[in-house]
């Protein structure tokens, strides 16, 4: 099996030792069940401390997008470390980067690819580029609600919907913020396309991806319609 | 001055000589008054005779897209030569190539980027990126109007109007096919973002890109709100 | 084993989905019996649509070559897509670069090295570089006559000669300009120097592929002397 | 006159907009006047807060140093950016690379380059291989001092030394921490045998480069032998 | 003017500094009056050292070229060195990568490029691609003769000849190997089609360049039928 | 296991046929039994002779180590052809390259790296980057001894000691110059700080390796304290 896990910068800026060995110990499990991970990490509180006093400056914002992308990679380059001789030791600078790593065996471990678009499209490109099974969105929400569960009481976490269902909610003015950030258009649009099957999940624990993966209920998966 | 120009991939499917050399006139004439030129070129018909076979064998969108992009770097390495030593001789496979190539102070010319955008998307990040004065879009098309102009005759080409009043006109569904190909949703994000000055012109006259430099009312120009 | 097929661009200049398809299978067969295979495609008309009008406005020869092998490697690019897997995603700029892709364990597929050599000279290059079995020459001859046989009815097809030999078939005015164009000055130093076994074969049916690798008489073999 | 600035970590981690808005005005006032500057930035606290957690969890020490020279290189990227067309827009990842990069007639902005040696090593390579007529190292301490000045109250800031005595100073075990950073024993040796003048001036205020340049007498000017 | 200069790998094997340094100045000079210079050096006794043993253990033809050609650009790397700032520091290899550094307005010393052709063939491709003005072949024969000097006491040497001539006097078997070594079939197909202007100058004094260019009538000029 | 060998390049300058074809001997055995091996190969007299004449000329150190660098490139080139398929067929310019290489499962070969170190360092930076078991130093001593054994008669060779007693005895002035080049700073460092194993072997038969994997008493090991 193919999958391609989007985990939130949020988990490497700073870096916890306990979380990233727990991430480490659970790709290593499911590399070692002969299944081949593609990784894409965020640039979380290192990209936005760097563009800060950039943007002040009056930088633009394609170089300050191409700063923040740096600092994605960064992260992503401490996680290859991590994962030592399982993983490719060079971060992919574009998708047709991200294949020529991937044609060795390893994992390949991605951060941004270009200017506007977030590390959430670099994973809906990977999912597509490789056929990828299932995109695993590892993020600070443990799932698709039907309103934002912040505002609204009522909302209610749905397991299982269709990107079409997706895209009604989002078009929705009061869906939540952080549903918004795990499908900007690009990814939308790249999911739609290449009928892409997304499961989110909590990413604060990633023995969540191995539960989800061994049958669990939890998370949302979204199917294509 | 620091200007972007975009070319429909159609003007180079195939090739036309008097076309091109008259291409190769503006742009050298345009380099000698002092300013700096990125091209981008679109895939046309190259990348769609390449798409469609590979489409019926079910190779995946992205793939396909990669294909589409080399065919548009064909067209943009095309281009490259007949400009000879005023143009980098390689063409960028992404907008941090890209500017490696514009630092040696050559004209550079791109074809596309990355799959999921069109090569309208990627003249926008390299006018974001080198904060060019003005991007123009030389299409099959003389400019921006209130409404399809081949469904509706009291459609009316617009001199001049704001990226607020483009979406308007876009957001309808009536608005033609032609000027949605020429802002895709990251054309428009970019462009709106950054606040890039756009002028649409009907790109089957090289010659109309000096008139416009030299201040003739054609085209439409879209200015940031 | 290891085996270098050369494939004229006139099949993939357009690409015939049914030829196409035939031909991956063929050669996702010959790699699952465990050989390795490196493929080289020419530019076909393609190369030919964008050398014309370049070269009546007087770009030079050297650089139109270079256009023509840009052309090659949109072929090679749309046959390692259709490889999938099999296949490195990338195209090869030199016989180094090959080496390293070749490197991987993976399905190779080159187009045009240089200007001044055709894409039967870089197959020969590569078959000398991997110390290949069999150079296969897949083109529109069924193999090397003993004249042309369009002009001289009594002209026989050879089912094996030596490399001598079909230098002095070469060496006759009245020699088919087919198999002229099959071995190029480089080609035959290469193959002589190297004493590369080359089997000609018509390249219109992918299948005689396997067809001599099981162990028909089709085609011409050229054997060292 | 060719100049190398290597400027500490610390004034980047997190990027203070007054400090980073005063030193970009300072170099493009030196470059305006016809000089040529290479910059090193060390990599900082960021740097620091990468490779405490990956220690922890058992990572070797040279990757660990990998991680740092990534730390340092988005460093880097934040300066180039900041300097705009004045600048190479990638950061060099070696020697070899770097002078590449120069060849352009533009800014270089480097950040480490091996595991093993110090951004100030990577300084004093750089002044060597362009024959740079002085390097200076913008760091946290205003000079050379002949002992410790916060162990000893009669220690003194010294105008001028030679190397030699410069090891003499540094081979006391009293010798700051301070002054030992500035000087690795790569950086030493490259100092000594290419005798380059090396300046330490305080780092915390980029206007003492242009007070050193204009023949103030700040900091210590440490001459070959 | 642009001007190719081929430089026998004899003069860097091993290097004499009093050659070397003419040779810099010669080139300096000629560059310094606004004109762009090539280089191509060959390999030498160097390639042969290497070389031989590895024959000697049955390494292939092509791998030993690749071994050969790395020895001819160890020559130019010294020879770039020895340019320092008017030279591009890196050795291309491939003429698509020549092509990138002769943007940057550097001199380029390029040593070989692929199997199965000679430096000179290298020199040629590059004149095509640039359109030079001028091959200078600096080598070990003070120009073309009508026959083998050594065996024929009636050759003469020529002034000045044509290509067609020039094929003519190959042709034939008695024509010294000194003159063959010149032109090996690629170098003579590309100074054909693209009608390229050679002069063939005894190497052995750097200063031959200057007096050809001076107007002085030494070594042989072969023109274009 | 992974063994780094370091080998010293006079054996390569020049190649002696005997000595090469046991070497690749021993390599592809030790491989065979499923170890992964890095080699680095020293640039020997062909650095030294390149070295010389550019020194003479004035070419700065940073320069000249440069070209050191690229000679034992040439060397480990070689080395790299002789081991044909199990070789990665390019010679890594950084630890970070080196790391992609190796990432293909190939042996790995270099040569130099950088500037102001010895080939020594480059296999101790190589041995901490893989956690090498053992870096072997294949050199022209037969192990470390107490004291210069040219001068002191009583110097005795020793089997094993710790890092700390072998920089005792290079602390003392009388040491060998042989063992100095075996461990110049860099490499003390690193070995110390990453605790890596090494073993001093004579180089002149390269069997030593074999026997000394095998469990002879040959050589000297230099444990961690």
């Amino acid at each position: 099996m193919k999958i391609v896990v989007k985990i939130s910068g949020k988990y490497f800026t700073p870096i916890d030792p306990i979380y990233a060995e727990e991430l480490s110990k659970v790709l290593k499990e499911i590399q070692s069940q002969g299944n081949r991970i593609a990784i894409v990490v965020g640039g979380g509180r290192t990209a936005r401390d760097y563009i800060k006093p950039l943007r002040e400056l009056g930088v633009n914002e394609g170089h300050l997008d191409l700063l923040g992308i740096r600092a994605s990679r960064l992260n992503a380059y401490a996680l290859a470390l991590l994962l030592g001789d399982l993983a490719y030791p060079e971060i992919p600078g574009s998708i047709e980067q991200f294949l020529e790593y991937w044609a060795t065996g390893r994992i390949v471990v991605a951060g941004g690819f270009q200017p506007g678009q977030s590390t959430n499209a670099v994973s809906a490109l990977i999912a597509e580029a490789i056929t990828a099974d299932t995109l695993y969105n590892m993020t600070n929400v443990d799932g698709v609600y039907t309103d934002d569960p912040k505002r609204n009481p009522n909302a209610v976490k749905l397991d299982e919907l269709t990107i079409s269902e997706l895209k009604n909610i989002l078009g929705r003015k009061s869906a939540n913020a952080g549903t918004y950030e795990l499908f900007d258009r690009l990814s939308l649009d790249i999911i739609e396309r290449s009928k892409i099957k997304v499961v989110v999940l909590d990413g604060s624990d990633p023995k969540n991806l191995i539960r989800h993966l061994g049958g669990e209920k939890i998370g949302t998966v979204i199917r294509p319609d």
